[in-house]
């Protein structure tokens, strides 16, 4: 084992850059050199590839994005794309290949790992929070307090007139972010793909918080339940009090990564490289019941990582 | 004079809370009562009023909104709404009027000074800084340095996905919020409702960039522009690089003040209080030459505030 | 089970308002009349009691500090102290109390617990992260994430002035926020009161960093590690370079909690009124293994919590 | 007119790295090169210099700190010293040097200017706003934010506990900081070393806010005000209240600048190069009358900003 490298790939997070720290200075002093491939699976296909060092990873811990870019590249999961990684991987003599992503990351590393005798450890890092195997992705903690921090001041204009808020967070398929989001803001209502509300459920919370005297109400939706926009003109008509929309934009993906993601970074990337270390690839590194551990890599592509709608209830009588 | 009214009116702008804890402060050290219309004109027509006292408005100095609630009244501005706020000035012996609201707000409050005996003076207080008059509106800061937050985020994205963004602040009428927060966030590109530009030019610029090896750029455009969301497109096709669309909501008009929305909301507090004792109404308290002056109300409703153009060219240089 | 006392003990905590928000909400939802005690103990002592409904706890879910106020109360812990406190809870008829505090008022929690049958309850909230039985305290890493943010802003000057930078964090007897901010802001050299570190073995590290192009060091430090003031002009006499010393005070204790400190406090706040609707009484709530657990408050009294000393090695070595 | 120099010189200030982009980017569209001196007056002293480019200054406006270094250099102000400064120059062909700092900075440029015939023009970079013809310094803005940030953090506390704080900032000779600072976060009481006030009338003020209902007062002190230990023990004695004291320390001159503390970057640098440009030497840009101007260098010297005491007088009236 004497070659590693690493690559970011799919949606960037904040994080990242904590995360390639973290593995390059690990696995300098335990000997290896480290090789980072640019613009994700690219990078592996067209072989760009840079020499990463304890000094050239210096200054980055509290960055958001990534130094080694990131990018999707719907050509690599075909026989041609996972062919030329491979190639780029045997002729540059990398032993182990650590991958920087989300569950759409780990499913192409899947795929590589079929096709290469290089040792592969995925690291999750997404703000979405939704591979299966880990608590909590790098970047997810980032993301959630950012989103607060932004619901917290609509919060000041939605109290000052009386005011419905419909506030879009990320999330296409999942609501882990819209979930933890809208408790730790306090939301009246949140909305999740995971679980259907019917519009007339929303209406009547407005309604009976508008009886409690609570005039102003914070809607949270992750973007994957539908068109927020048209739901705000039907509350609208529904309640008679005036809806604004708000959608939290691209912002919930950058910014300096909390104490919680750095650290997270740092564990992370040193299980990774010790995963490697070990001779055991094709695993992803995870926060499992409070420990930093592994899980086998082809798993955590195929399960679906649960939810837990408890919190959900919580939310409603927290926001009471 | 003996009793002091404050009203908020209009959109909310960071600041509000400081203003009128410095006005009811200031007006008690003076020997005067002061009293709280609630909801804009809404309070003034229909005599939603309470008293404010130097206890009551403290721990509000840091606090986004305004306890006052603020609202729009289309009805305000009709003979009969008019007729009613004065006639609710009269009945609870208002002696004068602080009008704390933005360049809408101070249009009513002049038709209102042709009706009643009460002074009336304005403070402006607004994220557009679209004020006559005045250097600076309470608020103005907060947003500016709000929007600069959310787009140094969004960099971290442009840059590890060699993207451009497109960020939408707010602004539908001025282009003061996009100039001074595209600046400060080094925007490539800055679109105000002032200034057209050819989307043309626009592309040329990016294309320019792209050659000097900025492979990311970011547009900073006010909603008063035309579709942002078009744009996109456009710039997508004719660039062929990935082009994003980030509307900063209304984030943009709460949080706690900044220092400097405060300490404006301290001194335009103090100087309306001064010059209603002074018996001067029909005035708006403002920032000129770096001082805190006066100027005749009817005025600042009748002109157009300047817009420094020698910034957006100055910008242009300094995003190279 | 009718009636619920809640009180905050101890230094304060951000999100202790968000605790007393979730406990009395969920309280209430279960037809529990909730009633705060003020000023930790000296509020059972002395029966100030106000009762908390669903609205008065309102809006402080973001905010710092505790509304119910806190004090530290040496008389407490007294034969006398105890009797008046148990009398309150009697003649009030108060069948559960929730404690929100630290490892010390737990321990007259646990006194108070011989005394009376009213069910006590504790919910760990502190900074300092050093009770035994929860992974994590409510507040600590909003308090590790404020290190983090003045660290890095330290890190500016240090860098522009190739200064070495000793910076204090909180902590008299535990290391666990020194730990935790020091890897997470990427510290040179941690210091905690559990592990002694020759003052020649940071010389030697200094004087290797800046063999290897590392100008400036951060050294964070536990107040618990000693004379810190004495420490800066030691290693400023034996490395030549400028040393500075930067206490952070008590802005570690406030601000808004983070989105986790927020959740923790309603997912504590929650299980703790479950407790003791179960008439499980003398536990205290914590995270354990990943899940909200309760275990028995005299053991948490009388075990040290352990510190993870693996990471203080990673963190030797993430720093390199 | 070819050759521009530019350094940073004296204590750091953020905004010093977006005024060394601004003349960068200026300079160079006006076909001058720009060349930066290192370490402050020791760069040039050392002829330690290295050229800046466009690209060179990009992704640097956001960061505190210098990415020049800078430095306090005794000998500068030698004979000696002056020389050796004077033949860097001459000998790089430097036909203009920007200086980027405060008064200490000023005094050596000013000395440096009888000595040499490159031009010279200082940029106010500052967190002390100490000098005299500008009305803000860059850096200022964002040290009181910073400092207004923390204060705001430690009144949670200081309200839970019912105690009184003093929050020594920086400023050995100047109150600016201490002023606005206080202003901005609602001090009960500010120090400034421009204006004595007897221990006496503090514990008075203390003790009426007391008698008022206020319980916790902030006392806002800046650093050349005396021992602030002692006084916390004084107060605390006479008053029977608790009384903790909280530095804030280096954090406050870094950080990310504020958005006004980059524009007014933008703006002074703009400036300096039209300075030099225009053959104007022995100047300094600054912020008068809300206009950028120049001024005598020599000027600004001699003569000690004033302070606006009126301000204080405004402070203890709005924190009754």
């Amino acid at each position: 084992m004497k070659k590693l490298g690493v690559v970011t790939s799919g949606g960037d997070a904040p994080g990242m850059n904590a995360t390639i720290r973290a593995i390059t200075r690990v696995a300098h002093s335990k000997g290896l050199e480290v090789f980072g491939f640019e613009r994700g699976w690219e990078g592996l296909m067209k072989a760009r590839v840079r020499p990463l060092t304890p000094r050239s990873v210096g200054g980055i811990l509290g960055q958001g994005g990534t130094i080694l870019y990131t990018a999707r590249s719907p050509n690599f999961e075909t026989e041609g794309g996972l062919e030329m990684a491979s190639r780029t991987l045997k002729s540059n003599e990398i032993d182990g290949l650590i991958v920087i992503g989300g569950d759409g990351s780990f499913r192409g590393a899947n795929k590589l790992s079929f096709k290469t005798d290089t040792l592969i450890v995925g690291i999750p890092a997404s703000i979405d929070n939704d591979v299966f195997g880990t608590d909590e992705t790098i970047g997810f903690d980032t993301a959630v307090n950012t989103a607060v921090t932004e619901i917290d001041k609509i919060r000041d204009t939605a109290i000052s007139h009386d005011r419905i808020f419909i506030i879009e967070v990320m999330g296409k398929k999942r609501g882990f972010l819209a979930l933890a989001g809208g408790i730790a803001a306090g939301a009246e209502v949140i909305l999740i793909p995971e679980v259907k509300i019917r519009k007339q459920k929303i209406v009547q919370t407005i309604k009976e918080n508008d009886a409690k005297g609570k005039k102003s109400s914070i809607i949270v939706a992750a973007e994957g339940i539908g068109d927020t926009r048209n739901l705000a003109k039907n509350i609208e008509k529904q309640t008679g009090s005036e809806v604004r929309l708000s959608v939290l934009g691209y912002a919930q993906r950058g910014g300096s990564p909390t104490a919680r993601s750095r650290l997270l970074a740092c564990l992370f990337g040193n299980k990774a490289v010790e995963s490697v270390l070990n001779g055991q690839g094709s695993r992803i590194v995870g926060l499992k019941h409070g420990k930093i551990v592994t899980i086998d890599l082809e798993e955590t592509c195929k399960i679906a990582k649960p939810l837990d709608l408890g919190q959900l209830e919580l939310a409603h009588i927290l926001a009471t």
